[in-house]
């Protein structure tokens, strides 16, 4: 292990989160609130700390698979440990385990909230909040890749285990350019939204708010009732950015470089799609009885739709209160999740599709022992190392789902709550069901829960390998 | 597709199946119930048609992997659509639907129960609900193969499709000896646990109904409150043979054969025990302070564990009114099932086992990529194709589990016990939470949710593998 290589990183990232913090400060400043001056501070101490651990360059540059996994994760974890410090320092979120959970849930695009009245934060911590799904959304190696060579060599492991998912693929030979690319387009949607959201009436800062909530699908409310009490056109206008954003960017990469038909033809995007209009049209259906008209019903359950399988978690409607049906559909796409190459969390479309693939190959092979079938999508045989990835993934995935229910469930609620929280966290979604519904709050959890859940958010959001492996015992034997 | 042998085979099953049903006619004749006349109707049926079906020796008698699969599905579809026929008719069980429901439970051992009162059954239907679970325990073909050589060829086809597991394995080097010795084995479990019962004062009768669920670990109680009306000494007789029958029969082998050594270190057996004595203490500590003392907490809670993990399904408590830790425990027992080769559902403890040494490896692989690292059971390296099946069966597991609970949740009730429900069937044990608790029964679903759980139900004891292939397009193909 490149113990100096890896201590350097996580100074640049320091560095990094220091600039970021200006952010809420100069929003504080705005403001004219005190809020900001534990950003200020943070910040210094980001910057400081940064400064010390970027000091020596290393002598070996050499970021292998391990390193990468080990830095990515590591990353993401002093970020958040550092990013939560101001909210207890200014007193929105007086418990510093809260505002981990807060700032990880951030970070990591869950959007789960400990906090039962948003609207009484200071407007730099709401700013902080939503900003920090922007920056979590895209990741923060795209971006740091994205402006600056870091340092040569093998750069691309960083990138891998920061945004894995099957299709991961550089759109052009520079890894640079890509994260170029990728941020670009963030970045455009981003802007798109917010002059539409401004156009439709709503505050600047509200429409900054909800867009760093939309494109990087994190779901910060910052209204008690998330996005009830807005106009329908500003709801279908969300509605319509949190879709946009769960579509692989490859997607775009194609419209960019015009391309039109390969884009339509990424099998990914068209199950994606699929999946939205099948549900939204049974839930639109099945809460048909529950709204004065079919149009409202069809509002509701294409933002409510859109919310989850991106990952978002804005709500306009308790599906709390919903029927069993609808709330059924709802929890599975929380499973299924966005796109891969999207800034969404879950399991991912294409991984799905992939194993549903996996078993009509398997069950084919019982039938036809001889024939010789390879996976593919659009058009290329998936390789076998993918193949064997997802698969490991899935067996990740479903004993950490039931270690984690296991262990929360100390907290004697019931059992929908606690696997919904799981779930919710783990797929980087933000509400559950029952005492963690959309109009519930996370705060009702032990500390040790809170931990737990703080552990899937971040498990989910790098897709389970990175967190594994820092607590292999092997990866850290000198070797 | 050898359509004439697929044919053949079923006559015999029908054949079977006609002796079978003239047991519960005999309790009848001793009772002196008309309850019994509808049984020998229905054996004289299937007589009369697996005659029909065996008249004419098909040409080839092969049986390769495809018509094994397709014959075992088939033959329990068809055993459980003529088991129900007496139910109905002798006005024990008025709907067919309920009917079909609760011989599939019978046979695949879940002991799902649609009555509300099967105190008010007949001897005859008593006896047959039990015996089926008897039957589906070891496996239907398994009885046929122990006591006559079908036909010669490739009969491991069918054998391998109605007991598969990672670990199956033949004992002796005939399949029939196999069989022979797995079926000896049983009998004499059984027999044991019937002397037994009888001496602790249980009456016949009723030592033979709890046995055969026991030793089948199927769990059709006859008392509306299954278990909790019995002596300790009874119950903790019971817990004893549900745990006994959910080791893997192998064990049973290897101490017939004096390698006692060997026997105890099978891993999965180990991984078995040590299951039980963790989920027990924490179960015990957990439901302390709702028992009069530690040693009713720890009986109740090595009966429940038992029960679960064996997915027997008895129950001497309504652990829907347990505390959540413990409740969690016993839904994530639910998934892991007893040993493979044994008698139990669920996915196996040697299935998870071989999961968790994936997880390891393929970590282990990232950390040190040039590294050649086999997974090994008991010594020995477990095979390529072993691995992809346990891979793809985990993944038609999990989706299969999601779109059920999908299905059914149009009924409305609640996540939990749609969620269980499916839970309960999948992994055929019997029970699930809230409107399925142990106090409740599965009456409440509408006739699609129970066919859906009569699918999962058949699906989960013939280990996904044959109902799946029933439903491939190119099964069907003339090729």
């Amino acid at each position: 292990m490149n113990y100096s290589m890896v201590l350097y990183i996580l100074g640049y990232i320091l560095q990094f989160e220091s600039a970021f913090l200006m952010l809420p400060a100069l929003v504080s400043l705005i403001y004219q609130e005190e809020a900001g001056i534990p950003f200020v501070i943070t910040a210094a101490i980001c910057l400081v700390l940064g400064i010390v651990f970027t000091h020596k360059k290393p002598s070996s540059s050499t970021v292998y698979t391990r390193e990468g996994f080990v830095t990515v994760a590591l990353s993401w974890i002093v970020m958040s440990i550092f990013g939560a410090i101001p909210f207890v320092w200014n007193g929105d979120i007086p418990y510093y385990v809260d505002a981990l959970f807060e700032t990880v849930s951030g970070f990591t695009t869950t959007g789960s909230s400990i906090l039962s009245d948003v609207e009484s934060l200071s407007h730099a911590s709401l700013f902080w909040r939503s900003f920090s799904h922007w920056i979590g959304g895209m990741g923060v190696f795209v971006f740091i890749m994205s402006i600056l060579p870091l340092m040569g060599g093998s750069t691309i492991n960083l990138m891998k285990a920061e945004s894995p998912g099957p299709s991961v693929s550089r759109l052009v030979p520079h890894i640079k350019d890509t994260a170029k690319i990728l941020y670009g387009i963030y970045l455009a949607i981003t802007l798109l939204e917010i002059v539409i959201l401004c156009a439709l009436g709503m505050p600047l800062f509200e429409s900054l708010l909800t867009s760093f909530g939309t494109t990087g699908t994190g779901g910060f409310g910052f209204r008690n009732d998330s996005f009830a009490s807005f106009s329908p056109a500003i709801q279908n206008t969300v509605t319509t950015f949190m879709i946009l954003s769960g579509i692989n960017y490859t997607f775009y990469f194609c419209i960019l470089s015009r391309r039109i038909k390969d884009a339509f033809r990424i099998e990914e995007v068209r199950w994606y799609l699929f999946l939205i209009f099948a549900s939204v049209g049974m839930i639109t259906y099945n809460i048909r009885p529950l709204y004065a008209n079919t149009r409202d019903a069809l509002r509701n359950a294409f933002f409510q739709v859109g919310a989850i399988i991106t990952t978002t978690g804005y709500s306009t409607a308790d599906f709390d209160m919903w029927p069993a049906l609808s709330q059924t559909i709802l929890v599975t796409l929380m499973f299924v999740g966005a796109c891969a190459g999207s800034t969404g969390g879950g399991m991912k479309v294409s991984r799905l599709v992939i194993l549903f693939k996996t078993i009509r190959k398997e069950l084919s092979l019982i039938i036809h022992p001889r024939e010789i079938r390879k996976i593919r999508m659009d058009g290329h045989v998936v390789e076998h190392s993918t193949l064997r990835s997802t698969n490991v993934f899935l067996v990740i995935y479903f004993i950490l789902l039931m270690l984690s229910t296991l262990i929360i469930s100390l907290d004697e609620f019931d059992f929908t709550t606690n696997f919904t929280a799981v779930v919710s966290c783990l797929n980087n979604i933000g509400p559950g069901l029952n005492r963690v519904g959309p109009a519930q709050n996370f705060s009702i959890f032990s500390p040790l829960s809170k931990v737990v859940l703080i552990f899937d958010m971040l498990a989910g959001r790098l897709e389970l390998f990175p967190l594994m492996i820092l607590f292999m015992p092997s990866t850290w034997r000198k070797k």
